[in-house]
């Protein structure tokens, strides 16, 4: 480590255990670790001697700034985000901002994201092709939300949706699904899991027509299954092709 | 660990430097490794005083069933996937065989897949809504592949590419930047990503166009950007929505 540098670490979801090998490495050696206030909780029972500086959830820009300015002080400097760092994370903002710190260099270390780490609790539904989209509507407006949802459901991909409500906006998980329900059957196997790699994990398999009326927080990844999907032994599974088929192969 | 249980574990692009600090203390626990000869092989340098059971590239069946038999005989085993255990993985095969194994129990452990690990070597472009799409034409016919890379780009998403081309199927890239050129200019920006955490990774960035002409094999995974991404100082980045504009808040 020489330089002035920041990593962008995606710490996986929950505390530890799901971060990587190298995300471990790094936040060891740093002396600063940047980061919102829930996930930095997570860290200090692990790594209880570094110093911490901690923003509230939406100050994602005095966040990267922080990280920045503790770099340019000379200090090793890790910038934490839940999941991977380059999904709905930190890693974007951080490149955008870089240029005003020419001094300083940024390395991303990515890690398991809510999607990959959700769908290992419901059993493998995104086997195959897949796409990620957030509810969120604070960055994208929800017009544009909508298509991206039809256009998802009419390619048959498995869907994984993030962010699916908050306190804010609590009917947009019902919204999504009433866009989907153009496209799938009510019928079509969902899955729904809370908490991920945290205390209070849990985790649902249910129906398009049973996820619209499900409660759902931004602590809640929502899977919606393609034409293909199938319980298999309780158990949300995107079947491999004709694999079982030419198992003499 | 009790009973009968067979783990199906993402070990992370490349050896080992990527895998998650549960994965790897799955594997240390274990008596048995069972994969495909190339992830074994890296795998042999961490843990060498393991029992390795390997089938060639094409024989999953032959390598769960492996996995499940060892289990019965009463040993710790493991199968391992690169990347993750659920993307274009072993974790859906396993649960599809898993009910002839009745005694057995399945346990996935997710790892970062080649897209988010590719993301963090580009720079950020996966930030926002993307979807990830497979190539190979093994387990799906070319149409449904066509027609999901076609409604992907329509949709606006990043695109990331599985298995972009191989020996039997040299022009599939050239192919799929076809299609996606029916939706999006041929200035948009893409990035290539080789030998993801192995010796000889390499990075490029280059437009749609260009895509169209960059020889690609089975380790080289693809990023095609959307409307929005842009080349900043050099990184891949999909922009994160009005978050610059709005820096006062």
């Amino acid at each position: 480590m020489s330089g002035k540098q920041v990593w962008v670490i995606g710490i996986g979801p929950g505390g530890g255990e799901q971060m990587t090998v190298q995300a471990r490495q790094i936040l060891k050696q740093c002396d600063v670790i940047v980061g919102y206030t829930v996930y930095v909780a997570l860290l200090r029972e692990t790594f209880p001697d570094k110093e911490y500086r901690t923003t509230s959830m939406c100050r994602e820009i005095d966040r990267c700034r922080l990280a920045f300015e503790e770099a340019q002080s000379g200090k090793r400097v890790a910038i934490v985000c839940s999941g991977d760092a380059g999904v709905y994370g930190m890693s974007g903002l951080m490149l955008e901002l870089a240029g005003e710190y020419p001094d300083c260099t940024v390395e991303i270390v990515p890690g398991v994201t809510a999607a990959l780490a959700g769908a290992a609790v419901l059993g493998a539904p995104l086997m195959h092709d897949f796409a990620v989209i957030s509810l969120s509507d604070r960055m994208t407006p929800w017009e544009e939300i909508g298509r991206r949802l039809r256009l998802a459901a009419a390619a048959d991909f498995v869907i994984c949706l993030y962010n699916p409500a908050s306190k804010g906006r609590p009917d947009y998980l019902q919204r999504a699904c009433d866009i989907i329900l153009e496209e799938a059957e009510p019928e079509r196997i969902c899955g729904v899991v809370r908490q991920i790699g945290r205390d209070g994990e849990s985790a649902k398999m249910l129906t398009l027509r049973e996820l619209r009326e499900e409660p759902a927080d931004m602590f809640t990844t929502v899977f919606v299954g393609n034409s293909r999907t199938r319980l298999i032994n309780g158990r949300m599974v995107m079947p491999r092709g004709y694999a079982i088929e030419t198992a003499g192969r």
